[in-house]
């Protein structure tokens, strides 16, 4: 199997690495194939998701990313829209046909301690978002900005609500059978439409699961005073975007949150942290997260559980014997690289 | 001064009345009229904002209002939309032309034990909230549902920036002159309108506030992980609302938490919590937040400060001395009350 990487800006490099090293040793016969996305491609090529990379998409099994953009006062950040960083990573999430993110948000036992909430709220948490990551506000067309006025257009069809709701269900199918589906019903016709098809769907083909819905506003405020009533939560683009950010702060370090967007095609493996610009280079980044995609990437890129659940276990025990300074410990990337290595065995 | 009571739906009638009489002891000049709104004036009147209430609010001074829907298997929801008792709280706000709802979100120091944040965090936030309330995606009129598609339009024009840029501006000059601008302009056009059009007022006019942008997604993460870093917030309506009651939750119990609705005439003062169809009718309620509602009305509506520091003092010693249920205390809703009264002297 072939594994496109791409480590773009930060300490994308540094982290997707260290998950390499890791996949290296749990799955020999991968190959690698690196280009460049974000600001790097852009300092290359001209732009943030250059042909060459497009390319090498073709024939890829999964795609295995590192992290995408500038510190806030670069100079990046001022190029025409379609020449961001950010653009880079929508139009990459797009050519892949990834239209469903799924983000599990776990706090591991023993590190409760490291939550923002209390420990008796964190304890125990065990959350999958799944996000739609095609449609929406992010990818309408009908969106301008003009003189004194702007506007994007939120928009969603059947079609595209019903293929995210069935990755939701099939994830509950596997879980506690559960699926929280969120949207603004009272006020907007496309949260209606979402609430509708997403019920609709459940009573034609998952009997089993059971699902509800809730506000946006209101799971804002549930997600942090009662957490452990979600398992599967369900929602659209920039609800999702908000929500698993949100969400992500629960276990308390966003250097152990992975992602996987899934679709039709090669799946797209990320963590969900920054390119922390002021980290960068200097070999201390906590690489848990990546090292988890590229758990997740076995997975569900491969269906290789086995080996997936192997780098899971081994990185629960280098999170506790080689803590990384985030964490309040004193690793750096390669010795936590390696303590995970070794716990593989 | 005449105020329009709006009571509403669920507890909204007990907890405006222990507000009406909070009022009558500080400002026996007040003149109070009461109207229906929500779900009980669709019922005598077949729709959520009927004439008679539109009519009051033309001389009012300001709109005091409690709670408006009905629990979630209510058929009210099954209403065509502009007949549901949210689509008279959205007219209720435009026929007001309050564009800026003001939400302070404040941890009373020796309540710190409610949040379900890690005391340290929650120690000392004190936060204002200032949401655009009548433009974005809930009020404009490009929306459709048919068949199998939906959209709404998130669309800001300049001068609606700017009038609730200018609010919270204001606001944080009586605060710590700190204010966060909160966005997704990485990703959408109005974003980059809005963006634009806040730095440009405060360069062109309020030179004194630091001013800095956001992005709605690390907001969501950092309100939770890192509230203290807050000053005034401000942002458009959607954000608002996620963010708002996101922040709500900080401080432990929605029945603490106020809010004030302002534009060119008369505001609205309105507790944020909802209208709780379990404990309805059973006088158990926790009237606070919209006594603290009737403060800012004091304060916002009426200029009158003093009375409302008065009403904001009793508030936080009941809430010692006579703590309501949903504290973990035994208070119903009229010993508050009257904890609240001896309290003011
Ligand atoms: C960088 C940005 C475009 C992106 C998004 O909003 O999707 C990011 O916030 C994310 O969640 O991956
Ligand atoms: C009830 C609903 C229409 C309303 C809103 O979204 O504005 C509520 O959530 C609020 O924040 O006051």
């Amino acid at each position: 199997p072939k594994i496109v990487i791409l480590p773009g800006d930060g300490i994308g490099p540094e982290v997707t690495a260290a998950a390499v090293e890791v996949l290296r040793e749990v799955a020999p016969d991968l190959t690698f194939e690196e280009h460049l996305i974000g600001g790097i491609a852009y300092e290359a090529h001209g732009e943030p998701f250059p042909q060459v990379t497009r390319d090498a998409l073709t024939d890829a099994d999964a795609v295995l990313l590192g992290t995408v953009g500038g510190p806030q006062n670069s100079p990046w950040n001022s190029l025409a829209r379609p020449l961001r960083p950010e653009s880079g990573l929508l139009a990459l999430r797009k050519a892949l046909g990834c239209y469903a993110n799924l983000r599990p948000v776990r706090v591991q036992p023993g590190l409760e301690h490291l939550s923002p909430l209390k420990p008796e709220l964190a304890r125990g948490v065990d959350i999958l978002i799944v996000r739609e990551l095609l449609g929406g506000v992010y990818f309408d067309q009908d969106r301008s900005i003009d003189g004194d006025t702007a506007y994007n257009t939120m928009r969603y069809t059947t079609p595209e609500v019903e293929r995210v709701a069935k990755m939701a269900f099939w994830a509950a199918e596997q879980r506690k059978g559960r699926v929280t589906s969120v949207d603004k019903a009272n006020v907007l016709e496309v949260s209606e439409l979402w609430r509708r098809d997403v019920q609709a769907l459940r009573d034609r083909e998952y009997r089993s699961i059971h699902l509800n819905h809730e506000y946006v506003d209101s799971v804002a405020m549930l997600i942090v005073s009662d957490p452990s009533r979600y398992d599967v939560i369900v929602t659209e683009n920039l609800f999702g975007d908000i929500l698993s950010d949100l969400a992500a702060v629960i276990p308390g370090s966003l250097g152990l949150m992975p992602s996987a967007s899934l679709g039709d095609g090669a799946g797209l493996f990320e963590p969900i942290h920054g390119s922390a610009p002021d980290i960068a280079g200097k070999g201390i980044a906590n690489p848990a997260a990546a090292i988890m995609s590229a758990a997740m990437l076995l997975r569900h890129g491969l269906k290789r559980s086995d080996a997936a659940n192997q780098i899971e276990r081994a990185v629960a025990l280098a999170l506790r014997e080689e803590p990384t300074r985030d964490l309040g410990g004193k690793a750096d990337t390669q010795t936590f690289t390696r303590a995970v290595l070794e716990a593989m065995g």
